[in-house]
């Protein structure tokens, strides 16, 4: 080694030797990043209270030496940042993104002396950080064979988690110490189309945990781009969490081109669970907007063809399972199932009640050529041919005579190169009917070539399509696609994602009560979700005998959700003949918002409550939800937030005496009252209950009544 | 079992001991089909001599009991076919399909009680069979383990085989006994930039035996469609090969979904070599052409910026191996590497050499943005942004001034999802500059999720790229793709292939002297070959001081490939410089015709030596070409293939006195003589090199004279 490589690893050491240290900018929170042992090392406090312990950062490579030892520090910049920006859609009509930030360059004392810089940045309710690589002889063309980012817990934490899998995040939430999941995890990994549970101490992320400090923490990843989802691996002994990334189908975890920056890898803390619920900190770091125009996104409040099918009352497909080709296959030749769900008299039902309901649009899935055929087939369905008893044309023009839209489906199966094939074309058919909404599915294993949902390269595919969409001016909204880690503020037409085990279990092996008050705290925590609530009709044998599944949600929680889950995209999704028994209940769904100018966590514990208030965009109306989850919930709603000054008229949607999610799940109270920004209303939700409150401004001489079912 | 199950049993008996017996339209083979303890089984005559023993036939599954045993021969379907169809190019202007048809439906015992047909074809020059599987309740959706079709040989033959692999058929065939292929296949496989070697005994189709009794028997596939490529694995105690097909990345052979036939299996087989050469068994097995309007399609001699590329002179990218991102990058501020090949004023003067010359066509590779950083990257090549100094819109307007078109490059560098996502766009590029024909390249491994060049999703591909072009009017030459299995006769503007080692391992790692008279009984059973031919100056340091190969092969054996090898797309490889050298020799070049009216094999002996004659389309010229491979070779030329009556006067490019392969490749004689149908050649060809021929009728009073180099 010559000798004036000597003067400067002098000249560095007294860097290498001290932690480098910042703060968030109300000075909760401290992070502290240095070598240890040559290995880069952070760690976090809340107050004097340590979040993260010691915990060891680095990657380890394929097909160059890892990237995990023999560091030093090189240098750090710091910097602060801080300005408001305007989401397209949101939950608030302005977000602020102020963070401390920390870029420390950490440098191998190794021949090859490669740089590997790790940028942190200290928001006030968390962190997020990630390793940045510079293309250097020795770092080009990388292929990672797994991400060694630690999260070092101080204690035996309480979690609220869904077992990892590398293809499917469908399960429901277990409550457990962190040491208790390895016991739990076989109750934990139930059955899914698609599923490669990753190992007894394997959690997704979003993760909520909560210590017996009262510290509510999370742990996520943001703008996920370019590389592969990460789960969290539990040493049970230690309470350390460690980074596993999804692997493709040749068991490559990340192939990544350097200069190369990973996804943010996201820690957020605060004695207060609703400081979790209110904080941007995931779409903060996503890059802002790249769609020039925007002005053809908007929310969406939707019915559609759906829930029959999801019970088992309809047919997807137009025949029985057999075999067809598309192409060749003359549909119309063959004998329809006679329950086929988008048949044109249904279909037009729906728009009749959209129509009169002032639901914008109706999604009609099984529209299209190939449900008989569809499973681990390359040519599985056409995006663009309609089945003999679905006139597309027709059926667009009747719709749109009613002020409606039809929203289009597209199934893949993940059959996926046989959707991108048709992307263009299939995109193309929606503009030319004027559709702007597209549900995606992606059902089952990859096909054919394997691989799986939260790979790299179906990462790399969701957001392809997203971004051909936008080209198209569509909004997606894709199911069993990778969770969403806040890439809508880059790419708002991506309106929903499913991610998570939505209504649809109900008609299958059910939920929790507490489900929903979970989603916030996790799934959510990446962006929106297409939950599909609403169900008024939870006993599923009355849509159709042979289901004998019962929805364990009161009536009044349903209507909650679409406060309590944010998403611009909202489904009403029980049968219509559903919401005409109960059009009182109903009343709240077609008034509620679907965007906001801002929104006020008013209580939250996870699994238990949720209670939040939101203000509808550009108007003086306000949304209240309530959900209770695993215990009944007595809420304490202040309305504060109201205007002083101004008289409202509240119409509250509460469970009845009798309710109960086991036997009257539809016992409810309607009832209206005069509000003002001083009043306080104490409302009962029971065990997987809850209320929903719609708040206007009264009316010069405005009678209020009260209204009791 | 209820007793009616027994009579059907029992009224089948008979049938099922009975050996089925089918023989070809001249009587010369024979085929029997029985089950044997319950194995389908076939046996293959050529007179009384056995060419295939008892071999079993069937085929391995992964979802359901295999369909190997348990059978018996319910009833038997046969027919005769003769008909004559005309090809859009090809050998002969006309080609009749005759064969006599025996389909064996073969029934399980079993309680599952499932059929399996095998339909085999008696051609006079070989037998073609298939399975044929029926939709049954245990037979839908269908994962083939492995095909299990077996080829005993009744002796040692002699064979002329390159290694199985997955991913590569670019390997120097080797000439061995069949029970020393195990020994020599350490040798045979020698490194690619993609390979998957299968196994000590495996080797590729099509496979050349010749027996000691004199047979020659070659093994095939015809009309590979849905389905991956067949291999074959020697027992090489017993001689019996097995089928191998090419797994898929999850290892899957084949899925498929019944009703479902498989690809052709051929085996033909003949006392004299030529007759094997002439056959066009593998195109009669084949469906007719499926494209409406062929009147675009045409045949092709072109030149092109590719072989300084090759032996290194000039590099494909625009600057040197760095960092850069399609739509990114600004390619106009790289620093150029100096030596790009595409750059605009080098492709105009091969243009003008074109113009000059009399080719219609100029490929130009390394012309598109992605170059610098290709490996092993999703997004490694844009097919529509072509490189700062390749001004596409004016360079092609400089051709077309010149009445010469651009030919297309695609190179995938096997990131296949990146290509089919820009295929469209590239093909309407290509339809906007009225560019017809794209070479389209596959090196390396597929990426990113794996699987191999033969497997069944690549075949899809392929063929995929094959009917998309057609929409465009567009002609696909695709290297590195699956060796060809006739399928060109459904889609003729599949108008060539690489698929077998090329021209370019001459400047590289070389080819044997023999391989030019092997091809023809292998790789080019299935297809043309775009074996780019033409190489006039054999010391490569010449072209690049850097690179020291040289290659083996005299000039006229280089003309005469022109000939020996059919294609309707031929090159002339050799950079213009070299051909100004011999402006004498290239005439040949420039006159040889790329289609025919009739072809005459007039000798013939794998590995040694081919001859043959054919007669330009709609002209009254003919054109030999002959090529002597490991030893040289005295032919004896007759040519009354020629009209009676007439004169014709010969232009003869041969060996010279002093040629050899190892020093002076480029001695050659061009003489002149006047010919009839009564006349006979003697001409000397040495070891690699060859000679050719052009025939043109003699005008009235035309002056014959000498020409000598």
């Amino acid at each position: 080694m010559p000798w004036f490589r000597w003067l400067t690893i002098l000249w560095f050491a007294p860097l290498a030797m001290a932690a480098q240290t910042i703060s968030s900018p109300n000075g909760q929170l401290t992070l502290r990043a240095y070598v240890s042992k040559g290995q880069p090392t952070y760690e976090l406090f809340y107050g004097n209270e340590p979040v993260v312990k010691p915990s060891h950062l680095g990657l380890e490579l394929a097909n160059f030496p890892s990237l995990l030892t023999n560091f030093e520090v090189a240098s750090v910049d710091s910097s602060s940042f801080d300005e408001t920006w305007k989401p397209v859609w949101g939950e608030k009509s302005a977000i602020r993104n102020r963070y401390n930030e920390l870029a420390v360059h950490f440098k191998e004392r190794t021949a090859a002396c490669r740089d590997m810089v790790v940028r942190f940045r200290l928001y006030d309710e968390g962190v997020g950080f990630r390793y940045e690589l510079p293309r250097q002889p020795q770092l080009d063309n990388v292929i990672v064979k797994e991400e060694r980012t630690q999260f070092a817990m101080p204690g035996n934490h309480q979690a609220y988690w869904i077992a990892g899998d590398y293809d499917t995040n469908e399960y429901d939430y277990q409550i457990t110490r962190l040491s208790e999941i390895r016991q739990r995890m076989p109750k934990a990994v139930t059955p899914n189309a698609t599923q490669s549970p990753i190992g007894p101490t394997a959690v997704q992320t979003a993760l909520l945990m909560k210590t017996d400090g009262g510290l509510y923490i999370n742990i996520h990843e943001a703008a996920l781009v370019n590389y592969s989802a990460m789960h969290l691996v539990l040493n049970d002994t230690t309470m350390v969490f460690e980074s596993c990334l999804t692997p493709d189908a040749l068991g490559q975890k990340a192939c990544i081109r350097c200069p190369f920056n990973t996804p943010w890898r996201t820690i957020m803390v605060s004695n207060d669970p609703r400081t979790l619920l209110d904080s941007k900190l995931t779409l903060n770091l996503n890059e802002p907007c790249k769609l020039e125009d925007t002005s053809w996104i908007h929310p969406v409040k939707y019915i559609g063809v759906w829930w029959e099918m999801i019970t088992g009352k309809s047919t997807w497909s137009y025949a029985d399972y057999q075999p067809v080709v598309l192409g060749q296959t003359n549909f119309a030749k063959l004998k329809p199932t006679g329950r086929h769900g988008a048949d044109s008299t249904n279909v037009k039902r729906y728009i009749d009640f959209a129509a009169r309901h002032g639901f914008s649009q109706v999604l009609v899935e099984g529209w299209n050529e190939g449900w008989e055929d569809n499973w681990r087939k390359l040519h599985n369905y056409s995006f663009t041919q309609a089945y003999p008893d679905y006139p597309l044309q027709r059926l667009q023009a009747y719709a749109q005579e009613r002020g409606v839209k039809l929203m289009m489906h597209h199934e893949t199966s993940s059959s996926v190169l046989n959707y991108e094939r048709q992307l263009d074309d299939a995109y193309k058919l929606m503009n030319s009917h004027g559709i702007d909404v597209v549900k995606s599915g992606y059902v089952g294993d990859i096909f054919p070539n394997g691989g799986h949902h939260f790979d790299q390269w179906m990462v790399e595919h969701y957001l392809h399509c997203i971004k051909e969409a936008a080209k198209h001016r569509i909004m997606v909204n894709a199911h069993e696609a990778v969770r969403p880690t806040g890439l809508c503020r880059t790419y708002p037409n991506m309106i929903g994602n499913e991610s998570a085990r939505g209504t649809e279990f109900h008609a299958m092996e059910g939920c929790s009560p507490g489900h929903v008050a979970i989603l916030p705290f996790t799934r959510l925590m990446g962006g929106p979700m297409d939950y599909t609530p609403g169900i008024f009709e939870t006993d599923i044998s009355k849509v159709n005998p042979n289901n004998k599944c019962r929805m364990r949600a009161t009536l009044c929680n349903q209507l909650a959700l679409y406060v309590v889950l944010y998403s611009p995209l909202q489904m009403a999704a029980d049968l219509p003949e559903n919401y005409e028994k109960h059009l009182d209940a109903f009343q709240f769904i077609k008034d509620v918002a679907v965007d906001w100018d801002d929104s006020h966590y008013l209580e939250a514990e996870p699994g238990e409550y949720i209670t939040v208030a939101r203000k509808a965009k550009g108007s003086p109306n306000w949304f209240v939800g309530c959900v209770a989850g695993l215990h009944a919930h007595m809420a304490n709603v202040s309305l504060s937030f109201l205007e002083p000054g101004k008289k409202y008229l509240a119409t509250i949607y509460k469970d009845g005496a009798k309710a109960d999610i086991d036997k009257f799940t539809a016992d409810y109270v309607i009832e209206q009252r005069t509000v003002t920004h001083r009043s306080n209303l104490r409302i009962r939700a029971v065990k997987g209950g809850g209320f929903a409150i719609s708040i206007k401004p009264l009316e010069r001489g405005e009678k209020v009544k009260k209204v009791k079912k």
